[in-house]
């Protein structure tokens, strides 16, 4: 269990002191601090009289606060372990499957998927190269369990060139990202063995743990930077088995972990044995063309699993991710996947083999195109909904937009009703945390993000003027 | 666990008698039988008392009997539990890894995987007309959980021309056969539960289930039909959550299930409330053209989900395969996949869209070239190594040969100094049966299968004189 010492949460709280009462104002404080994920699940918060003594106020106001969090829901209190966070309405942690993207609707913007389509005409360009490569492994059974060599050596390639001394043997070829991270969970995890998760965090990366019968344990990240102590404590109490972590534009807050942080995280892993599990899928979407030093370039490096994938810089409908990791495990892993799947399929491999090494490459235009639109969507957003704030991301394809109150689901039902499909933040979060936020992805063009952000206008005003209801689809 | 009734021990036992004592030859035939898998580990023999009066031999014939598999390593008695069998050496059944296929190496000739090469020119023929259709595909993001809908009508359409009414809201898309079993075993077993396999059956099946976390029980297959009463004495008492069997070409056996028995076990499995698993990889390598009734068109043919595969009519190297269920199921089978790997690459799709449409289809000559490759072997070993039996296939890729002795390890390591490569017996059995048996394909070409053929005779001589050795690779 993590355990929340008074100097952790004074931290968290910040400047909590409001206009209310001292009690109401604390209770409203720490309910929002485990909404937003920032205070996990089952933590337990430290004791009436400690809190008091940080904070500088009377013990009644820290009981008055519990008791209300009590009443509401957000702490359950026994005899002899204290007073522990949980969630209002009892929907548990996990055991929900994953979202399928919606099918697309005429008039209807979806902003529910960070994805775009192909790049063109360098997909084509690698089909009609690749269809030329076909016959030459025509003549074999098809089967490679590690992936293509070529491939392989081409990913490789990518590392070396990031600082990184990669072979080909140190790759394995999977089915996408996904893919990647659900083979590690049923290698490296056991059932009821902890898995450690940003709070927020991509969904379908926390429904893969939970859907592996491993225990999710959501840690929250900081106001701008990941909390180093609250995921060093978490790491040491909770001995995981593995920790995911998302360090180039994390999705959803789009944050680039500073290198301080990256080698104090590294440098835990280390101490508590554990692997850290470094989704790269966003890295070469830097815009400034800067890329951070990988994790697994850190003192400790070789605890750190590098996950890749083509669906976001390239084309989610490839199917081509990788895992990056000691050759050793690369074996096993290429092992399990005979009972898996066995491999991937030969023409994609050799036409996202053509793809990495097109010397025009493709990214270039996307970072550009990214960053326009990243840019048309801040303006329109300060232009109508000035008092939704966020930060400009440097990378990615979403802002994570902090709501002027807790409306993100009731703001994503209304946003359906007006034409644009989007994911509320509690889809990023545990349970019902992060209704203060919503994700808006900028992968549809200039002029689409406008109408979108039009819409949500409408919707915002709808939310407030109380005409709420259930979305009439299942939203992604 | 399994009950053996004396009436059924004395049927699987046959003509026992031989020229020894009544009691060896009796332990001796038992034994035979926990070796090849026809009495699966784990289940309870007759009392001797009831063994006795079936066989009508004396009670001490039996005692001596089973006193000798005990000693042996066969039987395990305890008092109120009766004799369950077991099996020597203590390898447990499980827990054990896929094979992956060897690398190809000069001059080795490899008959350990049943697949052969792409069929050409169609493949380049259908890669070509997927370029051209890709673009439309491109403009979208790519994610298509069920598989593109063209594809899935295409396959739908199979099942229709075999008498099966099938939408493509039936078809989910996979990455192979493989991974069409690994999707079902998550979504419908649960740890601990029991999925039927058959015994022998395909390696990678077992593992899968092993793998899950489900309990594999293995069900022996009688000498020339699969054994109706085994099976659904097996379903009755074992009350499993799925069963798992291959009725076309069955693999290794390559044995085609006769429509009494499709109707029986579909008719069991209604009975009994659980689903059967049609594993129809092979089903479109029918020789002689003719088709068997599908297991699903039978009455109670709801609870038959299909499992397809290009794999072995096509390319392995496509990696597609598919699952024919209930539209409800296949919803919730795409959902899963969401966290699993997300859907299967769009190109692959198209090529094989194309490939399953050829008007030139390359089945035609696929069946004429097994056709020709299966009466060389059978040749070749008719002349070379004339005490191996065997039945000759209608369909499939391989001939599944009774040795004079239970050497199959033993051979299969001989044979790999003569430059052979081939899976033994027990790869296809649970733990150390199936000694007596040995799987050779016939996807090579004539010429190398006599020189193959030619090899194994060395090899065999080799065992005789004594000379064994283990494996100096990992034999797949």
């Amino acid at each position: 269990m993590r355990i929340v010492s008074g100097l952790q949460l004074r931290r968290l709280l910040g400047d909590w002191r409001g206009s209310g009462s001292a009690y109401q104002t604390l209770a409203q404080s720490i309910a929002g601090l485990i909404r937003d994920g920032r205070l996990p699940v089952e933590a337990r918060l430290p004791a009436e009289r400690e809190l008091a003594g940080t904070l500088q106020v009377s013990r009644t106001t820290v009981a008055g606060a519990y008791e209300r969090l009590r009443t509401e829901g957000y702490l359950r209190s026994r005899r002899g372990s204290g007073s522990v966070v949980t969630l209002p309405d009892g929907e548990p942690v996990g055991g929900r499957m994953g979202w399928v993207p919606s099918p697309s609707r005429d008039g209807v913007l979806d902003l529910a998927v960070a994805s775009m389509p192909a790049p063109q005409p360098a997909l084509d360009r690698a089909a009609r190269a690749a269809v030329e490569l076909l016959p030459r492994y025509a003549t074999g059974l098809g089967y490679e369990a590690r992936g293509l060599g070529e491939l392989r050596e081409t990913i490789a390639g990518t590392y070396r060139r990031r600082g990184l001394p990669t072979s080909a043997e140190e790759i394995l070829v999977t089915n996408g990202g996904q893919h990647a991270w659900d083979l590690l969970l049923r290698l490296l995890s056991r059932p009821g063995e902890r898995v450690l998760i940003e709070c927020p965090t991509y969904p379908n990366a926390f429904a893969a743990v939970v859907g592996s019968g491993a225990r999710a344990v959501p840690v929250g990240l900081g106001d701008a930077d990941w909390d180093v102590e609250l995921f060093t404590d978490t790491m040491r109490q909770a001995n995981p088995a593995l920790v995911y972590l998302i360090p180039d534009y994390q999705n959803p807050t789009g944050r680039l972990m500073p290198d301080a942080t990256r080698a104090a995280l590294v440098a835990s892993a280390g101490r508590t044995g554990t692997y850290l599990i470094s989704d790269e899928s966003f890295t070469e979407l830097g815009f400034d063309g800067g890329v951070s030093a990988p994790l697994a370039s850190f003192e400790g490096g070789d605890r750190v699993i590098c996950l890749g994938s083509m669906s976001k810089p390239y084309w989610g409908g490839l199917r081509i991710g990788w895992i990056r990791a000691g050759a050793p495990l690369i074996r096993r892993l290429s092992e399990l996947r005979a009972i898996v799947d066995h491999s991937q399929p030969v023409f994609e491999q050799l036409l996202a083999c053509e793809l990495l090494k097109d010397a025009d490459s493709p990214l270039v235009q996307r970072r550009l195109e990214l960053t326009a639109r990243r840019d048309a969507l801040i303006a329109a957003l300060h232009e109508t909904l000035p008092d939704w704030s966020f930060r400009s991301p440097g990378g990615g394809m979403a802002l994570w937009v902090r709501l002027e109150a807790a409306i993100s689901t009731a703001l994503a039902a209304a946003a359906l009703r007006h034409g644009v499909i989007v994911a509320p933040g509690p889809r990023f979060g545990t349970a019902a945390s992060m209704e203060h936020y919503l994700r808006i992805p900028y992968t549809l063009s200039p002029d689409e993000l406008a109408l979108a952000v039009a819409r949500l206008s409408r919707a915002h005003l709808e939310v407030f003027r109380g005409g709420r209801a259930e979305p009439s689809v299942h939203i992604a």
